[in-house]
């Protein structure tokens, strides 16, 4: 994937802006997750939400934000903050959400994993009752955080991120695709029904981040709004299609986990169905709709977001 | 319990008014509820949902709706209409809620129960791991239910319904309160302990549904609003001491549910720590609270929230 890496990823300090972003959001989950919960819970949620992950979801949320702000009028100080809380707000949100799914994925009666960023696995840590519970709970909080009763002048924002992350962890988003793929086990699945499975598996998700980053800059309905949709929708396919990729092709230990497990599951995955090189056509020919979208959009800044695009097909775990 | 029932019970036709309500929920929860499901999925949530239950609180944010409409100055028409389509939405949200926590509550992990209302229970009907995915599918179909986009004028009415309900049902409310109950097998309640638990497990959503309401007809500060969240507190709790004077004196058949099933588990009840009459006494105080919540809300009609109390109180399973 040269072609990729001469791009564009070398031209925005990625890594310093992602760095600065993810402290923020770091620090804000601490400071939110659990605080209201009795003792046990409070541990749970925290332990399954604190201290891990990429936070790709996250960095969406606030990279969409600052593209759309990039091309928006200046707005008075207090409302600028006021957007500012929301979008920080939403990325918390959608890692609420992806925790969530998370927990619940390991369970027993799923795909009953006991390790996952190298620590027990939550109903490892503590029992299953309780972490069926912990991912209700960081289901029900993430539209609570969405919702703060202190900026009653941003209801329509709240109302749009609530709906947005709402249909895309739902039974037409995130939950609709575990719910899939539940089905297709021992199943052959086409390329389309494979393509359906994770638009809404992963890429509702990814592409509800994207869209709620513009949302909370006031951005769903233009133009920008719908370019930034059409990116999501390409980044969110392509996330999935480099995992399979990777699933052949890197080590467990480059990977953080067993490689190889689609294969020898006999799950489809974009490499079975396509083969290697047709997987990895697939991979470009999605990263060029991304930065198409990007291109569209319209907007002055879409560094941060073009980096992220980038990293998701490049990145080597 | 006579002096509850010669107060009011007679004067309002609950029955007639709750048949013609819930008519009108059901039809919607059917017609809404797994529509954009595949289908496995589809059939769980549909299963968990439909055709079972009291529906007391879907009758309870339809009741505060029409009482906080009896004191309201009228409205155009489409902008009745929309309010009218918000409280059916809130009133559906809240059953979706509930219907997740009884699919999550019965699994093995938690209470391990095989049967509901007399028929399997979600998870011995469809597999456990699609009656994870079916709760966590409708929890986040009441917030999706909560936020249309064909009403962007009704925004905050939409954000302060997600407000209510993700609180009502997270860490600090029903989630909150189950995680407690987890933790106090085993070991002995005060009455404070006990209180708090029922007023996260139970009341929460139950004073969420009366808010709820309130909130759909736009009166969610008012005065009658603080009136009738101080009603929803008290009927809230008189449920669970009406719950726990019935586990003791009715008979299984009655109950539809195992009788005497708290106290073979030597779990902390009202009637454990009150005894029979200072439980009764306890259910006559709340019921008085709730009445004269009602009276000091100024609403010009309040008969069904007042009749739905009398049931609470009165009711025999």
């Amino acid at each position: 994937m040269s072609r990729v890496q001469d791009a564009s990823i070398s031209e925005f300090a990625l890594d310093a802006w992602s760095r600065a972003e993810l402290a923020r959001v770091e620090r804000a989950l601490s400071q939110w997750v659990g605080v209201d919960a009795p003792g046990d819970l409070a541990e749970a949620m925290r332990y399954a939400v604190l201290g891990g992950g990429k936070r790709l979801r996250a960095l969406l949320v606030r990279a969409a934000f600052e593209a759309v702000r990039s091309g928006a009028a200046p707005q008075d100080a207090v409302t600028q903050c006021a957007l500012e809380d929301m979008a920080l707000r939403a990325a918390c949100a959608v890692e609420l959400i992806h925790a969530y799914s998370l927990v619940h994925d390991d369970m027993p009666c799923m795909d009953d994993d006991v390790l996952r960023r190298g620590k027990p696995t939550v109903h490892v840590q503590y029992g299953e009752a309780l972490a069926l519970l912990a991912g209700d709970a960081l289901q029900a909080f993430a539209f609570e955080l969405l919702t703060p009763d202190d900026a009653p002048a941003l209801a329509e924002v709240q109302a749009a991120l609530c709906r947005l992350l709402a249909r895309a962890a739902g039974s037409a988003g995130m939950a609709g695709g575990q719910a899939i793929d539940l089905a297709s086990v021992g199943r052959t699945l086409d390329l389309a029904q494979l393509r359906r499975m994770h638009e809404l598996k992963t890429g509702a998700l990814l592409q509800a981040s994207v869209r709620m980053g513009a949302a909370a800059a006031m951005a769903l309905q233009a133009p920008a709004g719908a370019a930034l949709a059409r990116y999501g929708a390409a980044l969110g396919l392509a996330f999935q299609v480099v995992d399979d990729i990777l699933d052949v092709t890197a080590d467990s230990a480059t990977l953080g986990k067993t490689a190889g497990k689609d294969a020898a599951h006999g799950k489809p995955t974009y490499v079975s169905l396509l083969g290697l090189e047709g997987a990895r056509a697939q991979a470009q020919q999605l990263w060029a709709e991304a930065h198409a979208a990007l291109a569209a959009s319209g907007l002055p800044d879409t560094r941060a977001l073009a980096a992220l695009a980038d990293m998701v097909v490049c990145r080597s775990h």
